[in-house]
């Protein structure tokens, strides 16, 4: 059975809007003061990359926890190219895994970020629908 | 040219992260406690629906604003159908946008909306990569 969801998003007014989320916590959007916003809240567009690199490291810190694995910090960059013309989207996204550690198991956490990759992030299958991406996994030893 | 947009999304511990945003505000990303979160940030894959009703809602703000319309209320519902199997996705998204108002010109909301939809509104055009999207215009008179 698929699930649906379900939400609403209000304007208050100018370019602010407030969006509800599963989580019970709302957000809110508005545009910059150079396209007739007051910057109070996020640039929706970008959501989309923190939705990204949300659901995958939601995957890959299921999977540190599972594994037992010790990692001092984790840190996804998601860079994205944002095609000239309207409308504008990513056609481009490079996603880079960063881990710290001084004694990582690096096999175990390559194998975290393929399975979400590869077979949980439902958000990267999206993405995979309209962008080029290019997956990197970075080990820092400190 | 093409612009580059890069967000950082650094893991917090746990199931928790902190991803940044072009606004210089950041947002906190968390799983449900039964999913092993805290419940204290955002679900990330519902994300995507505040980018997609965000990112039209500006442009239509937007065009409420230059062709001088007057619109009490407005609110756009995303209900999405996610799919059963992993990597679970959205594969379909009705998209309503409400409308309240004494005297609304239906006519140019309607030439607003088309043209978000249409035209500017980016995410609208990754979302029509991987969804089937029915859009809904409904006015209400209050």
């Amino acid at each position: 059975m698929s699930t649906a969801n379900q939400i609403t998003t209000k304007w208050l007014g100018n370019m602010a809007f407030e969006s509800t989320n599963p989580s019970g916590l709302n957000l809110i959007i508005d545009a910059d003061p150079d396209s007739g916003g007051e910057g109070k809240g996020l640039r929706p567009k970008a959501l989309m990359l923190s939705a990204l690199a949300g659901c995958s490291g939601l995957d890959i810190a299921s999977l540190i926890k599972k594994m037992k694995l010790v990692v001092d910090d984790f840190s996804i960059e998601t860079i994205a190219n944002l095609t000239d013309e309207h409308p504008k989207y990513y056609d481009a996204v490079t996603i880079e895994y960063h881990f710290w550690g001084a004694d990582l198991d690096e096999k175990k956490l390559q194998r975290a970020v393929d399975l979400s990759v590869e077979k949980y992030c439902g958000v990267m299958e999206m993405f995979r629908k309209f962008a080029r991406l290019d997956i990197k996994t970075i080990f820092h030893k400190n």
